[in-house]
């Protein structure tokens, strides 16, 4: 039988291997309170279910530190986030999937209604889940002008959910939303700038850093309680859906993963990034 | 009595002379599954029962054969379609009335919900019903300079209903929308596309139906099923109004329309169109 | 005791007295039927619970005059409006305070259903409630390049109510309002024209007054009755919370306002003001 002793010590050595093996690499200004967030998970940081979670741990950890504003970037090279895993979705187990949805619903809404303000150093690719990432920011910055970013689940045979749709309805209007939805369009950075799914293009990450800090640095002078009362008003009729139907939208995810299409679909889209 | 075999060859006869009678002009591209409808019924493609009828069924009929995509446009000269036929409201005979109203709701719900991509090929004027014919495309090209779009009920003495509004702020917009229906504005290709009533405007019809089928050609490789899913979760607010309350808006219109002060005023109008 | 005849004469007294320090400037143009109603209460045209019941009232007379349109404007130097008068809510009397914020919700009401068309003159400053007056019209024409309009709340350690907030989505769109709200951003008129704020920008307050003339011009043609309709049929979506809501709003306003730290803010406010 194990002692509490050694029990402990285990616990410990996981913890810290943990700590090391982390996704994300964080550092807060002691100054001005801003945390920077680089999602840290190569090849692509893609969203599994113990990224998400630790993403929203961070997030949580932050609002308890009454963080004064987030910058969230990639650590990575050419990828800021390339979306949920896909892998999660292709022969799932059931109950892990459910798990897997839930986190996704409780880390947007955690992400989407930080009490500190939010800004996307978008420096590589950004499709799918990425993009949600992005849109659920306060403001974006990208940096040009090779970068796409998007929602392009119906190029991937899948569909955005409503809380998907309504997120980019929220930042660039309904008619630029469904044009992007119906094709899976992905933009330049450019064009992103032109609809507005992006706030500024910059030419490298340094400069986009800078402007995050910048426009975070606007609200040192803003009352944190009434910044939050303010964008918790803005935002209500965006996250409102999703709180009223959070088993409906989980049981459709189970269903529709469940479908043969869906699952050919994403297996020849698995095969693909193979080669 | 008719015996059977001349009963079938008089409704063969109906039915070909009925044909040939069509209002509309159909053909589909065997190859790309795109058909192209066109509106004709001289002089001004005014849309009364039996055309809407013709429209709604052929709609059907491209949703059953699972067509994948249309281009509308019209066979007549410098008119798209100058909207709902106004001798449909005039001194109406109530229950034709009715029949008329439902089916312009279904119509409507039709188009809006195609599960193929639609592109609105404008090649004339598109005032009132016919502007909102080209609102519920995914895509308007619209052959410039010198035609003109627009919701103007408001001109006519008329007000446009609930979901017809909600059709113009889905594109363009609450604030350009407001606008555009108190006044009654009727935009010319160049201030239409700067408010994105249209997407593109082009010099002339055979150009305007190239770009038509390009934005078509986009959808090839999308999954048909994944199309539909998206653009239902997208286009589901502005329907939704309508779906729960068709009874409510017939019931406004027959209201509506025996008004003394409307039936004066479009008296009024349908005098001022015969000079 | 005063007698009755003593009182009566006193009443009279004050009435008079009253109507010759009205805190608006009215006129009405016989021919068009547009009304021009400038704020007039020194120095900036805050709005307190007596200025807003005449404001109201005013309004109110103009409906029951069937007038064809109104422009507001201001008769100060520099200041359109500097929105609600702080006064109101530093130390409140609740009764009144409930009185006043009731007040202000109906004078909105008011304002923004009006069945004639409005023009906003925005000849000086427009900060927070001056906004919301604005916005409240059909059409905003500013004096340029000095003048700054914007929903400042937040920079006030305030909240802006959710149809403060609703309000300006339905002028400006989702993204662009969010930003504005929880930055508590004020705009030049450049900025504000180009994001919609403002409809027009001019460089002098006669030539603005000249085009609030030209766009209730533009109305002189259409039935009252259609424009009426068709406006309330476009602002319902942004008055319906409201109107469902008063109570809850006003709940809301009274306890916010009895918060130390809310009391705490508005003073500090109030001293900066007096410097």
């Amino acid at each position: 039988m194990l002692g509490r002793h050694t029990l402990n010590k285990t616990l410990k050595l996981i913890n810290r291997r943990y700590a090391s093996q982390s996704m994300l690499s964080s550092t807060t200004d002691e100054k001005t309170g801003i945390a920077t967030v680089a999602l840290n998970k190569p090849p692509v940081n893609s969203l599994n279910l113990e990224f998400l979670n630790e993403f929203k741990t961070q997030i949580h950890q932050l609002q308890n530190d009454k963080a004064r504003g987030m910058i969230l970037t990639s650590s990575l090279q050419n990828v800021f986030c390339a979306g949920l895993d896909i892998t999660e979705f292709y022969k799932p187990d059931l109950s892990r999937l459910a798990e897997f949805w839930t986190t996704v619903q409780e880390t947007w809404l955690a992400l989407y209604l930080t009490p500190f303000p939010t800004a996307a150093v978008i420096n590589g690719h950004s499709p799918a889940g990425g993009c949600l990432l992005a849109l659920s920011c306060d403001y974006r910055i990208m940096v040009g002008p090779k970068y796409t970013i998007g929602l392009n689940e119906t190029k991937l045979g899948i569909v955005a959910p409503k809380w998907f749709q309504d997120s980019i309805v929220a930042v660039i209007g309904q008619r630029n939303a469904e044009l992007s939805l119906i094709a899976g369009k992905m933009y330049s950075t450019e064009e992103a700038l032109k609809i507005g799914l992006i706030d500024e293009s910059v030419p490298d990450a340094s400069r986009a850093l800078e402007q995050g800090i910048k426009f975070l640095n606007n609200f040192q002078k803003i009352s944190p309680w009434a910044f939050k009362m303010t964008k918790d008003i803005s935002r209500q009729p965006t996250v409102q859906w999703l709180l009223e139907n959070k088993q409906k939208d989980l049981d459709f995810v189970l269903q529709f993963m469940q479908s043969p299409n869906v699952q050919k679909g994403l297996g020849l889209y698995l095969q693909s990034l193979k080669k």
